[in-house]
């Protein structure tokens, strides 16, 4: 936009790029926006430019040409590959996965108590195909064998801060190098090249895991011993209890996010709709979802606050796909429910709250799993 | 005890072994019991003769000298092992799992609308160290490849009604041949021979599942395209809306329970029990565990009805052991919370909630998750 175009060339950000207009703001510097909620549950796939943009740095300028991967802490010592040599020397596979942002839905835990964070609506998530090669076939490659010291993958982004400092995160090895992992280092999405907002050129694609883990403009990978040093995956990202304020909070008691909890939400009709009650029937839409690859198995949802509850037709990919694998569902199911019109409702209260493959559910209401960071809001939406 | 031993030999139960007289037992013919509550949180381990037994047929006699384990469903045709082979051609393998009935906190399930099942207490779980073969070990052994139509292991177990039909299981052939699945074929637990009532000679141990696929005294295990055919796997043992009732229930229309949610439950102070207002703390003890190898990460525990919340003291295995891999936490964590009596409570309202490892909680309440069966009962405990 004009503002982010003007500023002047000392500003980090001035080199981001154009985002859709539509899309609601969180903050512009890094940017941080998310879709109209609606768009979600009208595209099982969420068309590229609608899909939410969670950056904690300014967006890097990356060459394709001369851009290295450069590969760590394996036994035969460091790797460099470039974009090329990734495309050609692997095969390609594709994934479809939900990215959730930790903190998607954090407006409504921030609502029983103020809490630290943007103040994402319903809609940081959303759903694309991923195409690059699997991380497990690159380490592998490159010398990685099983049974040595490395307990986890780290990763470093190109994306940096005034003092040099890059994003970071990691992921337990045995997610990174297992045959039913799908870890992706991605350069498509959607069936063209990655946009600067998500990571162009190559990105790590971390399926069923919370989106601060999957690194955008992917510079390096060092396998360890021990977790990503920095500030995402040591003193952020991470749950407490309801009792745990600034004061007492130890970063070091809680683990690191990874796998995220059952979550659904509603998208039409839109909170504060009028509908009306000449209709006869109500139509309800949204999203579920569960981290680990667990599936959504069903959605249950109320008209009368969660007195009484409907089973909602849920909708996966495509009707000729087969269904995924048991542990690698990593996409959403949208879902639909149309039902009469209590009739002598004033007001249609409407919850939703979705059953994963192993049964976990959301809890029913906010205030006891808030945390300072507002993440993992993943209550009953109402 | 008397009935049991002078019933008449046409009685398939007559066989059936001694209980612990301290079991409350909740069917009789098959029999069904759990230990007084406290007795799991005074021991990590739980004592073998206090261990909840859940049979769903007459114990049946089986003589070791004797028995085999058929395989049938391998590439190279079905193979026979006696339970010699078993110990002597495979290496031996311990794991600390805990069991869960699907059914544990039925009863406080039953109090919101009436299910049908047996009114378990809390104490349809324990915890074991359980010792045998791989079954991952054992199928590679007998011919199994990866790549075949085979989707699902299906166990046989050895008890029967008068009909002849046996008790059978299925779980995902994922689970039972993954190097990380730690499936057992156990013929020990906590260091001696299976007693009759756990499975002698020969169960399978299916570490974060439900105990209904835990198959005892295992006749036979057959590799299929299809889940097992039995009542248990089909019509019974899976999770439904609260809005289905037994007019309208489909059962194919829900997947079988394997893995369970997050759990938790308070063992002491008892239900009921008088603390001295004189003293001016209050010790609570529990117990928490999750399905899926995710491990128990906190425990929430309110003496206020959930008003407010305190971090309870986790207690694993033996402090030297090293804490299990991700996603291999077979194994509940018990714990304790020590807290200043609240002044002015006339009655203290205690209730806990565990977190796990991918972030699920507990749901608040039962009546949303309220199912026509009673299984999953995994609300907060109060
Ligand atoms: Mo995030
Ligand atoms: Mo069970």
């Amino acid at each position: 936009d004009q503002k982010q175009q003007s500023a002047s060339s000392s500003d980090p950000y001035s080199t981001d790029p154009p985002r859709h207009p539509a899309l609601r703001v969180n903050s512009q510097k890094p940017f941080n926006g998310e879709p109209p909620s609606e768009i979600l549950s009208e595209n099982y796939i969420t068309p590229t430019a609608f899909f939410f943009k969670r950056n904690h740095l300014p967006v890097p300028k990356v060459d394709p040409a001369t851009y290295r991967l450069e590969i760590e802490g394996l036994p035969n010592g460091p790797v460099s590959l470039s974009l090329e040599d990734l495309k050609s020397r692997f095969p390609k596979h594709t994934v479809t996965a939900t990215l959730q942002c930790a903190g998607n839905r954090r407006s409504e835990m921030n609502k029983v108590k103020q809490v630290k964070g943007l103040n994402w609506g319903i809609a940081a998530i959303s759903n694309a195909t991923w195409s690059g090669v699997l991380l497990r076939d690159v380490l592998l490659d490159a010398g990685y064998k099983s049974g040595g010291t490395a307990k986890h993958v780290q990763f470093e982004g190109l994306d940096k801060d005034v003092t040099g400092t890059t994003y970071g995160a990691s992921i337990p090895l045995g997610k990174a190098v297992s045959e039913e992992g799908d870890v992706l280092l991605a350069y498509e999405m959607n069936g063209e090249d990655l946009p600067a907002d998500h990571g162009f050129p190559l990105r790590v694609v971390v399926p069923g895991t919370v989106g601060a883990r999957n690194v955008k403009w992917l510079g390096k990978i060092i396998l360890s011993e021990e977790e990503s040093s920095s500030h995402w995956q040591q003193n952020d990202y991470k749950g407490f209890s309801p009792s745990t304020d600034w004061d007492t909070v130890d970063f070091k008691s809680a683990p690191a996010i990874q796998e995220l909890p059952v979550q659904s939400a509603i998208t039409q009709p839109a909170e504060g709709a009028v509908v009306d009650r000449s209709m006869e029937e109500v139509t309800v839409k949204g999203y579920a979802w569960s981290g680990g690859g667990r599936e959504v198995v069903r959605v249950d949802v109320s008209l009368d606050g969660g007195r009484t509850w409907q089973v909602a037709k849920l909708r996966g990919g495509e009707e000729d796909e087969p269904p995924p694998p048991p542990g690698r569902a990593w996409a959403w199911k949208l879902w639909e429910l149309t039902a009469p019109l209590p009739e002598d409702a004033q007001e249609l209260e409407i919850v939703c709250k979705a059953v994963d493959s192993s049964y976990n559910v959301q809890p029913d209401s906010m205030a006891p799993i808030w945390n300072l960071r507002g993440v993992l809001s993943n209550a009953w939406h109402r």
